[in-house]
């Protein structure tokens, strides 16, 4: 840690600071000097907060949480910060998939279905710029880049793989959600400190639906990297390691409802929150934190109520990690959201419609408190064979089944949807739909600088960049540039050699550089260099490249 | 307005405090006088309001509020004020109706279906305190009777009949919401200063549904008492009195969306929330309001999106009239809520379970912008005979039927029904139930003292108590006392001689007085003395009676 005097304060200014060409404001440290020489405490700007952490659980409608409270008993972590609520909508939509919402989320940025990091090539939602299309699929920084330029320690956690589209946006530039090749290795080498979830498949060469295709042994660079690589959770737990990689499963873990019984070795989203702000809080200058709890989304979709509120409460033990955190540090940033409402899940049903203001709470409850496994774990042991279909009903709660349930699920044709639709009629929940859905959604936060009110979910990642420093679209300009602009008086060619991963290769006097796509490396004369950045390729072909690339090219022999 | 020194401080009393008991603080006028004698301001509690506005729009979930947003083009005034978010349960259903909402918004006390400003007889929530039903039936204060009893104005408006559940929570007690006699002529006896909304019928004696049963003509009572009464909107804009009840229906005022077409001599909800406000801010002491947007709830409940949306707007456009009142008075606090969800209206249903990541704004805005009139507006007229089905269809917004869409209708043995799916399935619209849903809904407030976060439905009653200077539970004592135990050392009968209207006689030593029921009125020797609160009688038979009605009763001679 290097110490500079600027007009009698002192700011701690980190090596990775120097390193990075930094659009936004220097965050200043919280000490001084006073006149007389003593050391004071510097007055903190109260908008300012040294750490962030961002919850997301994904696909989660208000009556997911009302219900969670209800099958819990007691109030959620959740309930003490919330502060108002979020509209959701994409650049083309007016209700947003996960792509573009984490795009939104992260970078400030409103954009298209599929796209992670990127901006969108379609705009017709009312306020948002359409001259954003002139500039389309091209890269945008996010907060965790920005954080990484300030110094800060960052970490990305999921239950999904690691790859999928929230956590992605999160740590990623690619017009294609399902592109876990690029979203994977632009992953390794952003130099994230803790990466914990699942998706060890898509860091893997083999013939699995999410193995690499394009060659890159990723495990390899991972240890390379010096990580430590972690696939337990009493690994996990057991690392004393500043760099941490968790693949906990090939592609996603277990809904938290059936993780003792079907994968006890893996750790549950709190146990990988907690170790996550261990590790990352060791960082002097700070750390950005991302969590998702990835399935609530997926149960939606599936119109399970059991899966939905298992992993909405293992989401609310992960917030409650956090918080405990930030009311110790008191200089931490903690904000929670759903990046999307999904399913239409309501308390009360077509059973309820007149008879609704006399059923209690345990109406609904009593007949969810059966079920001892999600819909995904009961249907799991079922096809398995490991079960009857009486037994798996009866697993999913569906026990002394009435003579027409019998006949239904004896009739049945997809099974998963009959499972739901039996669950839901006793428990008189209501869906919508298997989709996402419009409205707003409740915003969650606590800390320096914390959002409050009715606020979009571009202005999330506004309000952490403004918390941590800097300025997300300043930044940007320095971040992302054309490399054919970036490169004065170079020649650029882009060498497909190997057609699945693009070289770019900079011809400037005798020098010659090559960037590899999706990585943090510059090869002169086959002298690796490796970058504080990450070098993208559009859609468009086009590559993007920091100023502090161009200054490392410009500057190395 | 008498002056009163205390503590060199002074402090504004007005008559109206004198004439009752106040349990809680009085509140600190503004001014107050320097120890040199000059007049300087004294520094204000930040917690505290000279007005309340409570505005309340009924069953509107999150995805009505959205829609209404998209509907418009730009922000809601709603938008400006989110602050949280609230639960909405009642003491014995996950689900609450609109009476013990209103009752937990009014008096902070949750109770049951049907039960209006009265103790729950089934408490079976979680965190509800069961020892409430030890009490069951008891009138229980509300903010309006406690900002009275603090010399405060007072105003109620309503789009349906100012006797129905909600208003009636603000200023009635009965057992059964559908006890209109009751409810009017409590109302009226309860010295309101301005009353707005339908329900003229029930003020009225004669044969209509909601026309009167105790042969007590209150319209008389109404004029006796001094209210202008109006009847349209120029009239009501035209009032020039400080005591105005405005009755512009026999029951309900039309749909906003309706009403220009179908009453234009009604006024708006923003009309009738603007000329309260003009008419009790001319009271020294401030004012209490409650403004009740009602019918957002009925077209929920039909599933009528296009009433949904007009309904919200119309509420919303209130909404701003008060923001723009208290941004210039800064002494006013704001809240807005609804009481619960209902219908479980989404933005996107089994349409767009998979297309819905690029389904745009238009694709669900559109289809509704086609309807001229809601589905009560678009039915009446049919059923009228004015329109034929086809045309009744195309004010709905169902133009150029398709022949599926035809063949629907003509075999339609519920019109309603055909015509709300019909236009939902146009534009992608979901709904769960016809009743209400029990999730969390969004929580709107400004100004001193306004609450925030997560709440229950019962902390807005004490947050609006403690903001006008007064305890509700201590109020109550004094409030609401069993007349057995109230009147030490009388006599109590119960004269039945008019089934409709009893009364309560107290005899003591030779003095003999009647108090007549739902009436502030007490009478010796023929002789009426007007009382500052109102005489209840429970279900249980037990009257209840003020300590200030003791008081007085034990003072007259």
């Amino acid at each position: 840690m290097l110490k500079n005097f600027i007009g009698g304060i002192i700011v701690n200014v980190s090596k990775k600071v120097i390193g990075v060409t930094l659009a936004g404001a220097l965050v200043l440290g919280s000490l001084g000097l006073a006149n007389n020489g003593e050391k004071v405490e510097a007055k903190k700007d109260p908008t300012k907060a040294k750490n962030v952490i961002m919850l997301v659980m994904d696909g989660t409608s208000a009556g997911a949480t009302t219900l969670a409270r209800y099958y819990k008993g007691e109030k959620l972590a959740l309930d003490e910060i919330m502060t108002g609520g979020v509209s959701t909508f994409s650049a083309e939509s007016a209700i947003t998939d996960s792509a573009p919402a984490a795009t939104a989320l992260a970078t400030g940025n409103k954009s298209n279905d599929k796209y992670v990091g990127v901006l969108p090539s379609v705009v017709n939602s009312p306020g948002v710029d359409p001259s954003l299309t002139k500039n389309a699929f091209k890269p945008v920084v996010n907060v965790l880049e920005g954080a990484k330029a300030s110094g800060k320690a960052t970490g990305i956690i999921a239950t999904s793989e690691i790859q999928h589209a929230t956590p992605a946006g999160f740590s990623a530039h690619v017009d294609q959600r399902s592109n876990y090749d690029t979203i994977a290795e632009q992953q390794v080498y952003q130099g994230i400190d803790v990466v914990l979830g699942g998706g060890k498949e898509a860091l893997e060469l083999g013939s699995g639906k999410n193995n690499r295709k394009d060659g890159e042994n990723l495990i390899e660079v991972i240890e390379e990297k010096g990580y430590d690589l972690v696939e337990t959770k009493d690994a996990l737990l057991n690392s004393k390691s500043k760099k941490i990689w968790g693949a906990f499963a090939p592609n996603a873990l277990a809904y938290d409802f059936d993780r003792e019984e079907t994968k006890p070795e893996e750790p549950t989203l709190a146990d990988m929150t907690g170790k996550a702000i261990n590790t990352l809080s060791k960082d002097k200058d700070g750390f950005f934190l991302f969590v998702e709890g990835s399935k609530v989304d997926w149960a939606a979709h599936s119109n399970d109520p059991i899966g939905i509120i298992g992993d909405v409460l293992a989401f609310d033990s992960a917030v409650e990690k956090a918080l405990d955190f930030a009311k110790k540090d008191k200089n931490t940033l903690v904000i929670a959201i759903t990046d999307h409402a999904n399913s239409g899940i309501t308390i009360g049903n077509l059973n309820t419609s007149s008879s609704y203001p006399s059923i209690p709470v345990s109406a609904y409850i009593d007949p969810l408190k059966k079920a001892s496994m999600t819909l995904e774990g009961a249907l799991t042991k079922y096809n398995a064979g490991e079960v009857s279909l009486t037994e798996a009903a009866a697993l999913y709660g569906l026990d002394q089944l009435s003579n027409e349930e019998s006949a239904k699920l004896k009739a049945s044709k997809n099974l998963g949807k009959t499972f739901v639709e039996l669950l839901s009629a006793r428990a008189n929940i209501g869906f919508t739909t298997g989709g996402h859905t419009g409205e707003d959604v409740f915003l969650y936060s606590y800390g320096p600088g914390n959002p409050v009110g009715f606020i979009d979910n571009t202005d999330i990642a506004h309000t952490m960049a403004a918390s941590m420093g800097f300025d997300l679209k300043r930044l940007d300009k320095n971040m992302f540039i054309k490399a054919s602009d970036a490169f004065k008086g170079a020649t650029l060619k882009t060498d497909n050699t190997d057609g699945k991963n693009p070289v770019l290769t900079v011809k400037k006097g005798k020098k010659v550089a090559a960037f590899p796509v999706n990585k943090n490396i510059m090869i002169i004369n086959g002298k690796e260099t490796e970058l504080n950045s990450i070098v993208v390729q559009s859609k468009t072909g086009e590559f993007y490249v920091s100023k502090d690339t161009v200054n490392t090219f410009e500057k190395a022999k």
